[in-house]
């Protein structure tokens, strides 16, 4: 067998089945391996950004990781942006980058590059395979490297000639990785110790303590302390709606943010770090909690942040406490101006149970979280890595994890550009996902930074700078040229109609609601 | 003032007068100091892409630097591609990298990332700048980097915090960079000895060489001494057309380019390296001269080619040759089935003076450079680092550099769509483009490919996963969402009116080739 095909046995016998590919010359070995394996199921898009952000949301909703199939240099740089929002995310994902074979790479032809450096900069785990006979074992590490807690962005380089080679097909046993590192029960008793003192104290959490399970313990211990629950402002994956326990979200802007940890004695980290505001500004302050603020670490992401919360609600005798729970609340539809709070009322509504949300709505996503905790239970998926153009492929992803719900995409109108060659993809695999784009006609969010950074008099040649007018984009057109339908909401109920029958109808819709 | 507001003084003082944007956040003050500084151009793009390919278009045309304006890593990461592209071109590029404060930079919020190794990957030349005093100098100086010959991509970092800084307005003197270093006499008259011999001799040309004044003494110097002149494969800029003296290109296929340098005893390089095949293939030797043959460098990318090739042909006593030169010539026009051939019929028919070609026509160019070379004078301008996605914003840029010439991009559907996003700053800034997109509907290079590295069966489900179909593009739906007027073109007659319709009318048309 050739080396690509060994390493597509491996793949597959570490549990890797899903390849996302956008392939060239050099990767031709490895897609003759992908097309005659059956059990491995290849996606074709038409740029990388959509592959490795499909990476990213397969990863986040079938808890392992999928393969991307990237082309040289150039290639990975196309899908690096998504790279850097699943690292920041904590998606498992393994890269397979084709490159020049091992004698040609010092002739320096055109698409040479320094495949290495720019992998390092974006992985985890970085390795070049450079012999067929050790490609089962190179592809092997790298899907544990991937899994390890929290999960790991691992690139493999794959020379042509180490993919086309004759490799040795020796029986290969599969590790698993090392089970997720517990927390000490003397960090649990110190933890609770803090806690017991009942000083004005939050839990900040993030990562996989935002399941189920691990949101019903924190309710648990902020019952018992007193304290507040709050979730980092992206995270990768939160349960939520009716029926699950209460959490609220981290603002965004710093000035809301710290407000919310005024007077705060003590901050309790559950897979987040010390809280920072998203950009720095002239003359204020980035860190967000005060200065007597004391952090305690209950978990780091590499650790059993779920196990952790269990112990420390029963070292606290808080785990017989049944907290409150979102009561199912369907909002009230309106019927007059389409506006980001009618907008956000007509998806709180329709969406359907066990929807996976893909969230980049940015600054037209104003109602969202309230009027959609009380939808029925649903994940909510965040922009992680605060790189624009995540959503349309994290929700591509999504949709292939988890074929039987339904996949709900917001994006702003700026973002939905970046990686709009999602839809095609879509299309071709008939996905069902919802697509609604928020068309304010501009890069909203600009507006408002602008006049944070201190600019409240710009010359007005600036705004024209990030305005989408001139000419609107008709995201319409735009998802009937990759064969998806869509259809323009300029109204109230019209949004009502088509995000109702989007939902309940299987299979890509796109809807552009104009704001 | 601001550390911005100097920077983009001195940018404009070094003769940088438009700048490609795609900003964020931490690029407000830039962007406040671009709009209000009317005598920079500025561009939004939709996408990184789009800013950094048109940038090299841009310089192709206009024999200088023009700006990126791109948002932390990721922005860059989005860029990568076309400036991988840009480098091999040698086109001259200067990128700002807006990044975080300096002081907030080790918070490592969700947008920090090694801006620092992923710039030094693709860039000649990197700085940060690190206080608002020295920001200018800064600037100047990756303006006189990227300046230098034979064209480099500079890339500055500026933290936010330096580009809102109070910055001291020092005046600075605009320095020059060196003169291009001239070929010794003692290498010309070696080259003239070598060529004296009457051997079998190829010379093989790219860069700077390949406008009209260096071809033409190139021709000068093949005729006296009865040698072969070709070009390389990929070249940023040739100038050809109606009568201008011969050049042919050397052919990308390993096998027929080797076949161009069977017996040859000495190749001569103007400003290319040794010539090796794109891709390594199974079995097959990469280098493409044969082993007896001599290789000598008259000039370097780094070297005054252009006056070398006039030295030389002056000491070989050739400078009064009067080489010939294409004759007008205008196809005959088909009226039936559509194909490449009768498609670069009609680009060749109606091809105005002084067109600029953005060529990624791929697979789907067969004819076009036999049935162009009769129009009228013209540049055409290759994919020149491999990386699909170039055309489109290359000839973007080639519009904004020269607003009195017609620019026609024929571009592959798969090149096509790494880029779409071209379209929509083409119809915002009204470019005379005309985009010829040859649908196939597949990456058609990779069925050839396949075959080629010796996968001569595959498994019927391979060529799925390059197949374009299911469902097949609109690129008149695609055109149409982002403004720009677009046609499809089933039959010659139906592309032989649109054609001349399109390239007769200014601004943005495209039309899809339905091959």
């Amino acid at each position: 067998m050739t080396g690509a095909e060994n390493l597509v046995s491996i793949l597959l016998k570490a549990g890797v089945d899903v390849c996302f590919t956008n392939p060239g010359t050099s990767e031709m070995h490895f897609l003759a391996a992908l097309g005659q394996e059956k059990k491995m199921r290849s996606i074709l898009t038409l740029f990388e950004g959509v592959a490795t952000g499909a990476a990213d949301g397969y990863a986040r909703m079938a808890d392992k990781p999928a393969c991307t199939l990237l082309h040289l240099g150039p290639g990975l740089g196309n899908g690096l942006a998504n790279i850097h929002n699943a690292r920041k995310a904590h998606s498992p994902m393994v890269n397979i980058i084709g490159d020049h074979a091992t004698h040609h790479k010092s002739n320096d032809t055109p698409l040479n590059s320094d495949v290495q450096s720019l992998s390092r900069a974006v992985s985890d785990w970085v390795r070049t395979s450079y012999h067929p006979d050790v490609i089962a074992w190179d592809g092997l590490e790298a899907v544990l490297a991937a899994k390890q807690a929290p999960g790991n962005i691992a690139t493999l380089i794959l020379p042509a000639d180490v993919s086309w080679g004759e490799s040795a097909g020796r029986p290969l046993e599969i590790a698993t990785p090392p089970d997720t590192p517990p927390v000490s029960p003397d960090r649990i008793k110190k933890i609770a110790a803090v806690l017991s003192k009942k000083e004005p104290t939050v839990i900040l959490m993030s990562g996989k303590a935002l399941r189920e399970k691990g949101l019903e313990a924190a309710n648990q211990i902020a019952i018992s302390a007193n304290a507040t629950l709050l979730h980092d402002t992206f995270v990768s994956r939160l349960e939520r709606g009716a029926g699950r326990t209460h959490i609220n979200r981290l603002p965004y802007f710093a000035e809301d943010a710290s407000q919310r940890f005024a007077g705060v004695k003590n901050l309790i980290l559950v897979e987040s770090g010390r809280p920072d505001s998203f950009f720095a500004y002239p003359e204020k302050p980035t860190r967000l909690v005060p200065p007597g603020c004391k952090l305690h670490v209950l978990a780091t992401p590499e650790e059993d942040s779920l196990q952790a919360l269990c112990d420390l609600a029963e070292e606290m005798g808080a785990d017989s406490i049944t907290p409150p729970v979102y009561e199912p609340q369907c909002p009230e539809l309106q019927t007059g101006a389409l506006d980001q709070l009618t907008a956000a009322a007509t998806i709180g509504a329709f969406l359907p149970k066990n929807a996976i949300v893909s969230d980049e709505s940015g600054t037209s996503g104003l109602g969202l979280l309230k009027l959609t905790q009380g939808a029925p239970i649903h994940d909510w998926l965040y922009l992680t890595g605060g790189s624009i153009g995540q959503s349309l492929p994290v929700a591509t992803g999504a949709a292939v994890a988890c074929p039987n719900r339904k996949v709900v995409c917001l994006s702003g109108d700026g973002g939905a550009m970046y990686t709009i060659q999602s839809l095609w993809t879509q299309a071709r695999e008939n996905l069902d996902v919802t697509t609604v784009i928020f068309a304010n006609r501009s890069y909203g969010i600009l507006n408002i930074e602008l006049f944070r950074v201190g600019i409240d008099q710009p010359d007005p040649a600036v705004s024209e700078l990030f305005s989408l007018t001139k000419p609107n984009l008709s995201f319409c057109d735009l998802a009937k040229g990759m064969g998806v339908t869509a259809h323009q909401a300029t109204t109230a109920s019209e949004f009502n109609d088509q995000f109702e029958k989007a939902v309940n109808t299987k299979g890509p819709a796109l809807i552009e609601v104009v704001l």
